[in-house]
């Protein structure tokens, strides 16, 4: 007998006995399970027959049956030898097919081949399964209520209605007295159309157990239906890969930029945009991303260690520390390598070969969606495009990777390793009581420190006047009972425009998992009629832990916040100053004004050119095995994600094309 | 004429009219520069020639020259196609090699061959060169002072004494009176020794300039010098790659673990532990890891849509929604899968093919450090493995991805994607006025939601009984100015040990940048002194948005928290109790206990048998962007880092062989 493949989607059933197939042969074990094995094939055939014989003349409906695992002294005990192999045992969950619904938890001994425990449940309701959920939609649809509440959106053919059955939470009118499910109804037109494109505007309440609907609530605006959204949004994937470089200038899936590099900041991106092909043109990101300046303040307050508190990028150079890149080991795949031209004392140019490294990788799911009704789906791979340098710091090593990514978000991604600093002990000083630092090895201390990198984007979102919004997450200010807020869910996104410099120097916000969003407030997006944006996502900015008003914390001005926003003003670029090596950083610097005397100015950020500093990094108490060299830790300081619209028109949601691929058209009301 | 490719590490330096070499045919670019493209090394020589001209009869130590990048505005207007290509300009700093030591910068217009600007700058520092701190090591072997703190010490070669030359932050000795650099001090007995291992108890602080060591600052305690740490501790990669399946338990790189799967949390991952080739045993680190609830609340008030929380995992179970993965669209490389068997309501199983997908990955740099004297270093890639699976829960999909890296990292990685569940506009409601939603599409609403995860940790470090400390980043007590603090940069780790289940619910704060070590007490590291522990980084963990005592609130007590540590106790699992479908969730249900009422017991969970729940997840204010289809949103919720010591003895620092290989012995003291 064939294996039953039809009656879940997704499943092969097998009958009981029947393991002759190939199907079945294919997943019976060989081998003496191991003690955590699932419940093979076999062993839930005769799980459920003792069931059955157990429950007979009654029905059960098996809502699982599982791994009963062994208790974990008793599982240890025989893991480490000391104890005999655990019998196997099942756990199943039966609801009994009558009108007492009964729900029971049984425990069987597989090695045995005895029922060990039947114990009555009261008062719950056990999962809904897959066979559970799909009788929503048949009973729906039979429905004369259901099909009463299509026919009054002009629906008269139920084979076009979907019903996703759904948990319900709490539904007060009948309480436990029932095995409740909810359904959300939709509509779809033909077979390759998308049913979340057309939300119907009624629920359905059903009883599991008895396949029987309660309940069509339907809501009711100033006593009219709502009607069916009629236009189609399809989410087909098609996509542009591989990038092409012409001099410095990349193009790589709808996106193009220019890489530049400096003594400096290292690899300088601009002109970031990308190509929308329904206006037929580039729309601009970004004017120009680089890593601006980074401290690394040590945390012991010995003297000569408050010394160190190096300013990489500020005080050396990204661009000098630059390392040559070799394929293989910093880089794997098919790499596209730029050098940097730098110069010596003397005014020669030097240059260093394999400084920038630019390659495309797989990542993964872009996405992915099932057809929980027949199990079939559409799923897509994202890439995404890297463009990396690696610099030495003396003892440190750091990568920076910049990565795009097809849905447009722009992220980068900084890798630390290379060697701790370390300090030699006195035999007089004990490890075990110096909060400051961690022993590695006999007589050597790694002290704690702080890595704090600022990341400076100069935005250009659709144009050149932007706008940084805060967001904040907060539950509804109605109170729960209320009739705004009956059952106390409602909660929403606060948003507050940052307006002038002072008031764009601001701190992440954990309790609300504060984003930011810079908008263009003369773009708006026609579909939800909210300025167009890209969003700002960092949660990695530690404080920084000096004291106010200590040396590093007058010096590293910059990591005193999250996120600063200023005015555009050319050549205003490094946060802690245009020279940093020896600099007190105090406020009104003749010569060398830092990112302070900027916000100081207090000047207009709103609707005008602006640019960002982004402060992100970690703080690191060394661990031993940190010594004699440190694994990468990665750090996402910064994840850019294209946010509430960035896009100008109902076409131009899809200026990224591989994310979605709408027909773009608001097509007249198909045949109901 | 050779290019000189010796005097900067990693640097191929051309001479001026060196254009003929095939080294320089190949950096010299055919095309007109892209404005925003560096220099190219025959602009550095036509800039570096002005100026050298302008300075004559004195001779101007170059500290920069670099692209001056044109104006915003004017490049702007050249790339619109309304104005005309901007001037190529060079920007240097300059520094005059007499006793004014002035600095200068200087802008030559490279088009029309002329100096444009000159201005002398005062009070500043320009950055330090790798020319200016490869002197350092070359001033210090040969200083006298040196010569003789070294001797103190026992060193009389000093071409095994290195010095890294630093920026020395600010000191007050000399102010901005010289060009300052400090030297921090090691030993290297070898060429393969690693200096790091060896630190001096003395800094050197130079004058950049003058090239002269200006001081060594030696550290005294009770008038003693402090012995050269001799121990070698190098870091030469080995490996161990790929992964064996024997029937559900797997081993890769160290690795072991058993792979199981039930129809409610799907993947579990049992008896977690790592080789520790010095002991020659398995050491544990997690008894078994699994998502064990979440919750996805919707923040739309308006009655029926408050019913919306599906508990996907409580109320529907994430093996049963399992999708058969596809190799190229799941799944990419040498895929091991496995088949998940589950039952159907008549008591048969059912077998969903390659419902778990095992592969192995390149994971990017594991570790990298390149010495900046020579250029020579050391890299490895990481690799990690990744064993995951794919939900569909009505709209919305899940990738659940636990993955292991050789530095002993295990991460969950979750992905969403699929669909959003929609709701249609009656005409008289307006789209902008809504702050519950997102118009995606035309009379379409995507509302407010969250997705709340709950990853259940049994965790077994090193043996059965584990305590978790919580650690918070703070400022040292001792106040800025004082003897114990004198220049305010002091900062440690406090930690708080958690006694009780009441203590152990607790939530993540970022101002100290919170994480937890779950350690063994009973296992010191005989290095660091202190436990071996496993630490918990989590900042993915939104609050939940509904109402305290609203009906989410009651029903999802789990999420009320970022952790909860609760003793073990056989089959307690799920924290939204046994059975969520329709629970409310009230406290003290006699037959379906939360967690709420676990923790409520208030029993011990110091130095016992423990298990965490960690929470992670995201509050999703949908974009336009995510209809039709969602690009994915990654969630990194529970990085795992081995902390503060996974490791009972020096040798066992080992435990990962990946991360570090140490002759694992003390040598005697070597030749001086």
């Amino acid at each position: 007998m064939a294996p039953d493949t039809n009656s879940i989607a997704g499943y092969t059933i097998f009958r009981e006995g029947d393991y002759g197939s190939a199907e079945a042969a294919a997943v019976i074990p060989r081998d003496i399970p191991h003690p955590l094995d699932q419940l093979s094939i076999v062993e839930i055939h005769a799980a459920a027959k003792l069931i059955r014989e157990m429950a007979a003349p009654k029905t059960p409906k098996f809502n699982c049956i599982t791994l009963r695992e062994p208790p974990k002294l008793q599982y240890a005990a025989y893991r480490q030898g000391r104890g005999s192999r655990p019998d196997r045992r099942a756990f199943a969950i039966i609801i009994m097919q009558d009108d007492s619904g009964q729900v029971a938890e049984v425990i069987v001994n597989l090695t045995q081949g005895k029922i060990e425990e039947w114990k009555l449940v009261k008062d719950v309701m056990p999962t809904l399964t897959l066979e559970d959920l799909d009788l929503m939609e048949r009973i729906s649809r039979k429905d004369p209520r259901v099909i009463e509440a299509c026919r009054g959106l002009g629906i008269t053919d139920m084979s076009k209605v979907f019903i996703d059955g759904w948990a319900i939470g709490v539904d007060e009118r009948w309480g436990l007295e029932r095995r409740l499910q909810q359904g959300l109804a939709y509509y779809r037109n033909h077979e390759l159309d998308n049913q979340y494109a057309h939300p119907l505007d009624f629920t359905v309440v059903a009883d599991t157990e008895r396949e029987e609907v309660l309940s069509v609530d339907i809501r009711y605006v100033n006593g009219e239906r709502t009607a069916i959204p009629l236009a189609e949004h399809h989410y087909l994937p098609h996509f542009i890969m591989s990038f092409q470089v012409n001099g410095n200038e990349l193009s790589w899936a709808g996106y193009k930029m220019h890489i530049g590099f400096n003594y400096r900041e290292g690899i300088v991106l601009s002109d970031v945009r990308m190509h929308d092909p329904y206006e037929g043109r580039h729309r601009p990101l970004f004017n120009r991303i680089s890593v601006a300046e980074m401290v690394v303040p040590y945390g012991c307050p010995e003297v000569s260690h408050h010394k160190k508190h190096a300013f990489d990028l500020g005080e050396y150079g990204s661009g000098y520390m630059t390392n040559s890149l070799k394929l293989g080991c910093d880089c794997k795949g098919a790499i596209h390598y730029m050098d940097a031209v730098l110069c010596t004392g003397k005014g020669d140019p030097a240059v260093i070969k394999n400084a920038i490294c630019i390659h495309e990788e797989d990542n993964g799911l872009l996405y992915k969606h099932t057809d929980c009704r027949d199990g079939t789906g559409v799923s897509a791979r994202d890439r995404k495009l890297i463009i990396s340098q690696i610099i030495t710091a003396a003892n440190y090593e750091y990568g920076f990777y910049h990565t795009f990514t097809l849905d447009g978000t722009y992220k980068l991604e900084v890798k630390l390793t290379g060697m701790l600093n370390t300090y030699c002990m006195h035999p007089s000083e004990q490890a075990s009581v110096n909060p400051y630092g961690t022993i590695v090895a006999p007589t050597i201390i790694a002290q704690n420190h702080q890595h704090l990198f600022s990341l400076r984007i100069d935005p250009e979102v659709d144009g050149r006047n932007n706008t940084v919004v805060q967001n904040d997450a907060v539950e509804s200010v109605e109170a729960l009972g209320s009739a705004e807020n009956p059952y106390g869910n409602g909660f929403y996104c606060q948003k507050t425009p940052l307006r002038t410099a002072l008031e764009g120097a601001t701190v992440y916000r954990h309790e609300t998992g504060r984003t930011w969003d810079i908008i263009n407030p003369s773009r708006l997006n026609p579909i939800c009629k909210k300025p167009v944006g890209y969003k700002i996502v960092n949660n990695s900015c530690p404080s920084l832990l000096a004291k106010t008003n200590s040396v590093v914390w007058k010096r590293a001005a910059f990591a005193r916040k999250s996120l600063w926003v200023l005015p555009y003003r050319d050549y205003e670029l490094y946060p802690a100053g245009d020279y940093v090596c020896q600099s007190t950083g105090e406020d009104n610097h003749p010569h060398n004004p830092t990112i302070q005397d900027w916000a100081n100015r207090n000047e207009n950020i709103e609707n005008t050119d602006i640019v960002c500093y982004i402060q992100f990094g970690l703080t690191h108490f060394p661990r031993t095995e940190d010594f004699p060299i440190m694994p990468v830790e990665p750090r996402n300081p910064a994840l850019w994600v294209p946010p509430s619209s960035l896009c100008v028109d109902d076409k131009s949601r899809n200026a990224f094309p591989q994310t979605c691929c709408s027909s773009g058209e608001l097509k007249d009301n198909p045949k109901l």
